[in-house]
């Protein structure tokens, strides 16, 4: 049917022409680079025709079930094309995608989804007995579940491959993703299509890749890390996404030569793995352009084998949250050595500041909260309208970080806001005492923390895992730190523990330490 | 006074993150790159941060004069510092800036005024005359004018240095262009802060440049093709623009190597005038990195001598209009040989397709009528809802071009809509025929119009300038045609006049033409 006959008012047809639309990204390179492979997957390459006109069908298939504008589609899957073609046929239908964390237990997830109201399910097909968990619980939105191979199949086949073309506005959800939650429950993040094109766009400014540029797709497509870091920045100039599920070494380093890849982001533990893996030692891998890393500074040495195993790449790291889609800093090339200590500097579409407790703006140099602005920002967390009120205070973003900003513009992360310790009247970042921990031989892994305290307030307190075999006791321990921190610094007591409670990326859970011997002084 | 005092809803607070306006660029390269000149205008050089702080002033300043939100500011300036503080200082107050065509008449420039219901006039000193006569004219609605000097410089110095911080959404407009009008009267073009900085954005991955990054501003600022495709773009980057007014080939030689000038945009006849100078015989550039030609293509005996002036450059033809901000299609670098002689391929935010008179859209190869979606689309035209309405049919902006794309996505522009010349039941690409024409060795110009006969309905009209000293005559040259051209497509007759009418850019102005000549066959 011609548009004019079902768009009488010329709406629909002015929201085709001027709006900002994830999926539109698609299209885009489908029209320039139709047979250019979108994504490997396996033994399966998708062009970007192809999966441009997978979306169609599947957006159809999608609202042919009655779903609404705007319903939640939940995806429990590992890296794997039904994913992305889920996420892509969302974004085209109006719908809200929500990939599942599968780091989450199945209660969790559950919680998730009824927090969602999703009203579709799809699953992974091995991830079947996991889903089943899920499923017993009580998901009283949830009208749809397919899992794939033929039951996805058969949903996509049902579609119709003419053009979907429905209202799809700038400020639509598009994602929800819930974060692992380092300090509370997980919050789910209401993402727009402006916020993930921008952060697309900016992503591909930062690549100076063309055609055919081709990425691993290594860390799991349920964190906005790849969603918005790699998949959007990487269509908009139609290069190739190398999908692999896990991480597993020596297939890495095959697909980096097999498919040429240019850029990879990577925790920083997972190149410790490639250095360390007995059949990569003295492995180069030159067509690399790009290796990012993610989630803290790595110390030189390790730097310097990643790049003696990238030897023309820049080897950078990015930050962010879920809140901000993700990336709101990466460094620059030529800060990769100088300032690789820092988070680098903002991206081209974010603004980054740091702020006093009044709401002040501090001048470059000076510790405070870091604060952003730009429309990457999330459009705040489903059902918590206190909480999200409360992060978009005095017109910027809170992060919750502490830092400081250089004179140029390179962020000196300091500590997690809530992990300043307030002792005595004075305020101590937990990131300076954990180092002197960890300068200590004997420790393997520490934490500080601040625990109430009848005179103190809080009391600076070390959570110290022991080097195996390692005999250190508190007493030799506190000496240490003594004679090196001031005195209002150093740990009042040191509690040794086997190991931490991590989220599902490794991130220490240090609401839950603190938790777990909150009444150390009260005894 | 703290944001959280006159902010007591929140909603300016929200609208400072979230949002997208162009002036926020300005505002992020001051933040990452403070000391970088941003302007170099003569021998005065301004700062990224200077800029910034002096549109946070002008802004302001402005406001003060009592102008509400998306009031109209005009600018009668060649390019100058002035001009660009305006539009930032417009861009951060929610007001609109209208640079002024200096291509127009007095008489003409009050029309725009009147149509625009500007409040202020800024008027560059040296053009004080010229804007005497465009003050006599009736403008009730215009309040108050400042002249560039010391007027201009009070303004700027009675407003605060504050920051400037009022709600500005991201569809509101920053600019009012009135474009030069093949076809009609001027029409002013309102485009909105996303588009603009939607523009900025895909101008900048296409410069894959960083800070530093440095651009001739030679073509006026009154345009499009600096204002969006140079200006955003490289402040995105973080570069510098160096402006000039008016075209001297020594001088611009001159900026080249003293600022060692990495883009530059010219008309094809700039070229000619740089590579026919005596005094830059065999002069190269080799900072040079992209030069690039608007408005149609170029043989290939001057591409090559541009190529061998810029040794290290791209040369890249680039199209669009004043409706689409204005980047449509840019040549990639890896077509500026193979496919020199289309307008290149869509830019990474627009979607372009062709369409037949039906409204259905064509497949590759065949051609219709360019069309356009994408976020760089106008709001509309100024007081004419037809107008605006009429080019938007069918989901698609609709562009007047004719064209068709190639399986590489490369789009070969055949003819103006309007200049498709309809003869006896047969459609006739004038462009075809001016072609055959100029392939005669004495023909300087030429235009190939359709004008009304009582038999064929149009009848083809070949309009020439003969070369100086030629001698040719109509019968000779309707011979050179009917041995070349499919019988339906040779002139029925030939017309000699000394010059063309052309737009200020030097856009021919086919409908004069076809004016001045339209009784040809009724006589």
């Amino acid at each position: 049917m011609p548009l004019h006959e079902s768009d009488p008012s010329g709406a629909l047809g002015r929201n085709l022409i001027e709006r900002v639309c994830v999926a539109d990204t698609l299209t885009r390179a489908a029209d320039l680079h139709p047979h250019q492979v979108a994504i490997v997957d396996g033994a399966r390459r998708l062009s970007y025709a192809d999966f441009d006109r997978q979306v169609d069908q599947l957006g159809h298939a999608l609202l042919d079930l009655g779903l609404r504008h705007q319903d939640v589609v939940a995806v429990m899957a590992r890296n794997c094309t039904e994913l992305l073609l889920t996420y892509f046929a969302c974004a085209r239908a109006g719908l809200v995608c929500a990939p599942v964390n599968l780091g989450l237990r199945p209660s969790e997830i559950a919680w998730c989804l009824r927090d969602a109201a999703a009203r579709v399910l799809i699953v992974e097909a091995p991830l079947a007995d996991m889903a089943k968990g899920v499923l017993a619980e009580d998901l009283p939105q949830l009208a749809h579940r397919f899992h794939t191979g033929a039951e996805f199949d058969g949903l996509l086949a049902s579609g119709r491959s003419a053009p979907l073309e429905v209202e799809v506005h700038d400020r639509d959800v598009v994602q929800l993703l819930y974060t692992s939650g380092t300090t509370s429950n997980p919050k789910g993040v209401l993402t727009s299509h402006l916020a993930v094109v921008m952060a697309g766009l900016t992503g591909a400014l930062a690549l100076q890749g063309g055609p055919g540029y081709t990425s691993l797709v290594a860390l799991p497509l349920f964190h906005c890390a790849m969603l918005n870091s790699v998949v959007l920045p990487l269509m908009v100039i139609g290069g190739t996404l190398v999908l692999t599920q896990g991480f597993e070494p020596q297939q890495v380093a095959t697909l980096f030569e097999a498919e040429g890849v240019h850029l990879v982001v990577l925790l920083p533990m997972m190149y410790g793995l490639l250095l360390g893996h007995p059949a990569l030692q003295g492995r180069t891998f030159p067509a690399m352009r790009r290796a990012m890393y993610a989630m803290a500074p790595m110390p030189h040495e390790r730097l310097t084998a990643i790049h003696a195993m990238f030897p023309n790449a820049d080897v950078v790291l990015g930050s962010g949250q879920t809140e901000f889609t993700p990336a709101t800093c990466v460094q620059r090339p030529e800060h990769q050595w100088s300032k690789a200590a820092t988070w680098g500097t903002a991206t081209a579409m974010t603004r980054v500041a740091v702020m006093d407790e009044q709401g002040r703006l501090l001048p470059r140099g000076q510790t405070g909260e870091l604060v952003y602005r730009g429309p990457q920002v999330m459009n705040g967390y489903l059902n918590m309208p206190e909480e999200s009120q409360a992060c978009l205070r005095h017109g910027w973003f809170h992060s919750g970080d502490v830092a400081h900003i250089d004179d140029d513009g390179a962020i000196w992360f300091e500590d997690r806001y809530k992990d300043v310790i307030k002792t005595g009247g004075e305020n101590v970042a937990s990131i300076e005492v954990e180092r002197c921990l960890m300068d200590h031989p004997d420790v393997a892994e520490a934490a500080a923390v601040g625990l109430p305290h009848p005179h103190w307030g809080e009391a600076i307190t070390g959570v110290v895992v022991r080097r195996p075999g390692a005999e250190l006791d508190a007493a030799a321990l506190m000496a240490h730190c003594a004679g090196r921190l001031a005195g209002f610094k150093a740990p009042k007591a040191i509690v040794f523990v086997s190991e931490f409670p991590r989220t599902g990326t490794g991130k220490l859970q240090k609401h839950l330490i603190r938790g777990q011997h909150k009444d150390l002084y009260q005894r």
